[in-house]
């Protein structure tokens, strides 16, 4: 998630086009967040805090549901792959090398008149009618303050033309550890998971007797101090990343072919991922962005807000490798075992915002329709996705089918994410059911007490079948087709 | 795992007895970590940052099964909790109303000569033998200096006795939010996951309609700036946290006979979730915390130091609540959906820190043994936190049989964390997952192809039985009883 332009680093976070979708959906969504248990605003009874967020317990059970499918798929399933997980704090001098503490910044004007923060190249981006430019990732201060002037474009927030000059801010959050003057040290928090990965390279490669081509995946926080955060879960400050750096080779007679050929298989992985765990396909396109020096493909997302990043697939060559090297004069080189080759690997990294994935799957699975003359408000969720993959309704709230009941859940609950539900009527539980996404309804009723049966509604089709409970918890029921 | 003591609130991590275990045993396993892809020393490329530590493909899926198996057991199996997720930087007012930024601290001296940091509190207790005080956890810094002065004690890095007059050092890491000098903000990183669930506690009682008791669950990355981390995983400044807010009814006739019952429920609920997952029962023991306000049990572990601390349960009453309740002015009184009677509830907080759970199992599960006259390193771990539940071994690294075992390897992973290994004798690769504490190491042979049977092969009694690859995979073939 990390670019290098002609400037140095730049944060990639951009939206660009203004193409919106049902203007109410991100109203929708946040609405059924908040009061459904998925996220929370910030600090809420503090008067929050500028766009933090608190996953909820159905929202925190989706995101561990998409950890689980990223991590089952890029790391425990893979025979060449293998996670890790780093510190959030490391060394400075990791920060240092990387080029974070010099040049990961973003061009920020400040308006004289109302104190608000602009990120300037995205002022110019958003004017691109009258500027023409829809990307300004590239362009220095200068060129920003001469293009601000010429086109007299003003705050978005008061509108006023009195925007004081350009200047690039640090995206970094800086604290300090230790517990005297004499003895701290400042240190940061990092901004992405993917130094970790080459930092402990050589650790990977000799603990875990590794070959190219290799990958180390890494789930986490990372933190940036963003000038301006923003539509809900798509720019937070503190956020949650889903790494690869997939080491391979530089066969030098053949550099691009081969990574263009791992290359485009990542982008294919990470592409289908999506579709097969419910985004749907009209609403993700690829995109070449080719003004940067080495290959960068983003899987672009149709936002409410427009089309803007989802998944940033970047070659980083052996870029962090390299300077990671020089800077703590340990050798990094790759040794082949058989042929005693030597090499420095290049990087293929998809990089996946949690929060960001979570977001398009909730805005792709949001849908309305009308039953029986009521309206029905549904998460077609996928199933390995949805917070609950199952919800156990007794038919009474007492006795013996809540006993059979409570004992057939807690089978369940040993493989799958279940809710419990016992108050209102069937009707009303299957429509709150409905609202949270969860695939399959089960009801226990009279006759589940004497045969052992169950019924199971699909959320999708709202049909119903009688199934026995033991195919249910051996998995030999697999749903409705 | 924070509590309060006459002098505010305390951070109660300390080693108190010096019983040790085998002299050898902790260098042993800091060993293994290392060198088996368990845990890596934090940031070593660059000579490595203070008693920092990175993950590595090992250690990171022991953690996952770790927090995979604590979330099912206090949260996802059970119909009165629920899981939560909040953020790392909260509103600092929130730890304004906690105590935190007031109180969250320790007491510390520095050394004239050597520089060194010391926790004071620590000093006295180590030197129980001359001091008679074994808990200075309650003591002024008056009373501190007085102890020191009186028995002389000494820095224990270089001897000297010219030590500085002890002063409180708060542990909270703060960090700078926003981007200009007049609208950026001192914001704190969380000691603890804790308060994110008192927050929102408000929140959860209304979206997910929960009635008391009932219980927020939250796994996550806490820090704290520790005057002395140290003992390997045990205390870092960076760490990782388990705790569930159990939340009850203050019956004002009854509380402490409820309170006391949920209490005991819950030390009772730890111990045995530790037992279960592979403790030694010989290695851990309750400890009442008497002269706390209100009622703090300890699950210690018998370390290579020392009794400690492993999971501290504390009845931390209504006092957070309350807190916030006069910080915020919002109204956190809980009221009974069919009674309509309000409370402030009550919380007992069982508080697990996953680095030091990941550290005993290691050690519990550490052993060496002479196996035909050959040392055989085997870490005996539970099969749901061992990094990999199975190695699949092809007889041969080439042919059908590799093909065989590869999608016999793929059906595995869907449900199982397993390694693959080709290289070496069937010996050396059996001695290498015992050293890592894979439970069952399938072997692909020759009459796999024939007749879809493999040999499994049980790591503690070294036992083997020839088994259909459907039973394994269906979980049918139940393991080695």
């Amino acid at each position: 998630m990390l670019r290098r332009s002609p400037l140095g680093l730049i944060n990639s976070s951009q939206c660009r086009f203004k193409v919106t979708k049902a203007p109410d959906l991100q109203e929708k969504v946040v609405n059924l967040c908040r009061h459904r248990g998925f996220v929370y605003p910030g600090s809420d009874i503090y008067g929050g805090l500028a766009n933090s967020f608190d996953y909820g317990p159905l929202g925190v059970q989706m995101k561990k549901n998409i950890q689980d499918a990223w991590w089952r798929h890029f790391v425990q399933s893979r025979t060449d792959c293998v996670g890790l997980d780093s510190s959030v704090i490391l060394s400075s001098r990791v920060w240092e090398a990387s080029g974070h503490i010099g040049n990961f910044t973003d061009p920020m004007t400040v308006c004289k008149e109302c104190n608000s923060r602009v990120r300037a190249d995205k002022l110019i981006e958003n004017a691109s009618d009258v500027t023409g430019i829809t990307e300004a990732g590239g362009l220095s201060c200068e060129d920003i303050d001469a293009l601000i002037a010429k086109h007299e474009l003003n705050c978005p927030s008061c509108g006023s033309k009195q925007l004081n000059k350009t200047r690039l801010f640090n995206l970094l959050f800086r604290t300090n550890m230790g517990s005297t003057d004499e003895t701290s040290e400042w240190v940061y928090l990092r901004p992405e998971t993917a130094q970790g990965a080459y930092i402990n390279f050589q650790q990977v490669v000799s603990t875990m007797r590794r070959r190219l081509p290799f990958g180390i995946g890494q789930m986490g926080k990372s933190f940036r101090n963003e000038i301006s955060p923003g539509h809900f879960l798509f720019r937070t400050r503190e956020f949650e990343q889903l790494e690869l750096q997939y080491f391979c080779h530089p066969n030098d007679s053949d550099t691009w072919y081969l990574i263009a050929y791992k290359f485009n298989y990542w982008v294919d992985e990470c592409y289908s991922w999506l579709i097969k765990h419910g985004v749907k396909e009209s609403n993700i396109k690829k995109r070449e962005l080719a003004h940067y020096a080495r290959a960068t493909t983003d899987i672009e997302f149709l936002y409410p807000f427009g089309w803007s990043e989802l998944w940033g697939i970047a070659n980083r060559t052996d870029y962090d490798l390299r300077k990671h090297m020089d800077a703590s004069k340990k050798d990094l080189t790759y040794q082949d075992p058989a042929t005693k080759e030597e090499c420095l690997p290049h990087v293929v990294e998809p990089a996946l915002g949690t929060g960001r994935v979570l977001l398009a799957m909730l805005l792709d699975a949001y849908d309305e329709e009308e039953v029986n003359g009521r309206k029905r408000t549904v998460l077609r969720l996928h199933e390995d996705i949805a917070p609950y993959k199952f919800a156990v309704l007794p038919l009474q709230s007492k006795g013996e089918i809540v006993d059979v009941a409570r004992t057939f859940y807690h089978a369940l609950t040993k493989n799958a994410s279940c809710d419990f539900d016992v108050t209102g009527s069937i009707g009303r539980r299957y429509r709150r059911q409905d609202e949270v996404g969860t695939p399959y309804c089960i009801t226990i009723d009279f006759d589940s007490i004497e045969d052992n049966t169950v019924t199971v509604r699909d959320r999708d089709s709202m049909n119903q079948v009688r199934v026995s409970m033991d195919d249910v918890l051996t998995g030999k029921w697999k749903g409705f087709e």
